[in-house]
């Protein structure tokens, strides 16, 4: 054990275990302290025999992010866990920004995972073989502005474009005006992905297109993937081809 | 055995094994035959006794994946290997637009990976931690009008930007070009994270911004990371807040 103590911002991948990485794992086991949001700790319940687990409510990633730098300057080596990648809009940035301001001299690694554009690109096919934008549309911590920009640039560019967070309860209008936006410069007839509960047990696929999206359940464990001008549909999957000549 | 054949296209991660999932790992355990380039077949060797290995060079990935369905059509499980995410320029689209070509009963599951955008963040801090464009800049398979577009709409929506296939033998202007048009839009003391072999054993990971990165070592096993307009470098990481107040 490092007497400076040890933060491991673990990425859990997109849904049960299976999806988690060997280092991810390795991390895990090798912690003293494992702290997550509660329904994270829930699905890797199975690695924490023996281990002291802090679980917590959404909407209180500071105070987890300090609790988990406070038990590593006890010179604990810990786990925080994230489900997808802590590197997209996960607990990486939280963590590195505290541990800066509090001048804490504990060893931060950041543990990559699945994210989850990837995990529910793979259950709709293929649709992110090209360039691609990710995008969040909850405006909680970011200017509405800033957000539709994006969405008309990325429209503009012609990206694959992925949305995480697109509607929760009380936020139901971003996703309407973000369609509003992409039909400008796409068709309607585009091919659409909605993944709910990606890699999960309850797992729910649809594929629509622009035109038909808002008929759908979308909430916020939903990732939509709208496709480029060259994305189809064949055999209930979505395909964005790179370029080869099949 | 299923009669139809499977096909697994599975994500090995980034790196060496330990950044493989799970799921990976059980789909090469359930496959009597594992295809791929043969850089990635020597990552994974450990898994693969008793198995048929079929290794092959690059630039052949049509053969391969004709192959991977040949194999399976005699009613084997196959395992074609793709580092990182197969769904991320990777071997998902060839195979599904193959297996449909050929109208072929075969089964086939992707299994998605870390991939190198996510590797290397992880290993140069938070850099993607708010919205991002990923765009490849090699121009085999797409027109590089087509892709100084997307960098420019990237670079207008003050995006994040992962750039793959950044530079290759005979193909050396395509980053300078890059860098030229996000200057339009960007400081030139944009962070930027230049990452050579994310998570394997000769990684290098390189912190520098617009104005001084043409002077690092940039090639074909390289992702770069370009900040958005609130990205910084603190304690030699890369940070992109998400908003919260810290």
């Amino acid at each position: 054990m490092n007497n400076r103590g040890k933060i491991y911002v673990v990425g859990i991948g997109p849904g049960n275990m299976e999806h988690m990485s060997l280092m991810a794992l390795k991390a895990i086991e090798n912690s003293q302290v494992v702290i997550g949001y509660k329904t994270y700790i829930e699905l890797i319940k199975d690695l924490l025999h023996g281990k002291e687990v802090i679980d917590s409510g959404m909407k209180k990633e500071i105070e987890r992010c300090n609790l988990t730098i406070d038990e590593a300057e006890k010179g604990k080596t810990v786990s925080i866990v994230s489900s997808g990648d802590p590197g997209i809009y996960g607990m990486a940035g939280v963590i590195l920004e505290l541990v800066n301001k509090r001048k804490s001299e504990v060893d931060v690694e950041i543990i990559p995972g699945i994210s989850a554009a990837n995990a529910a690109a793979s259950s709709l096919g293929c649709p992110l073989m090209h360039d691609f934008a990710v995008i969040s549309l909850s405006d909680l911590l970011t200017d509405w502005e800033v957000i539709k920009k994006r969405i008309k640039c990325a429209a503009e560019g012609d990206f694959i474009i992925a949305l995480y967070n697109p509607k929760s309860k009380g936020r139901e209008n971003q996703i309407v005006q973000a369609r509003d936006i992409i039909l400008k410069y796409r068709k309607s007839s585009t091919p659409v992905g909605i993944v709910k509960n990606a890699k999960r047990a309850k797992e729910k696929v649809v594929i629509t297109d622009l035109e038909n999206m808002l008929n759908h359940e979308i909430d916020m464990f939903t990732v939509v993937i709208i496709g480029n001008s060259n994305t189809y549909i064949d055999k209930g999957k979505i395909i964005t081809p790179r370029g080869y000549k099949i």
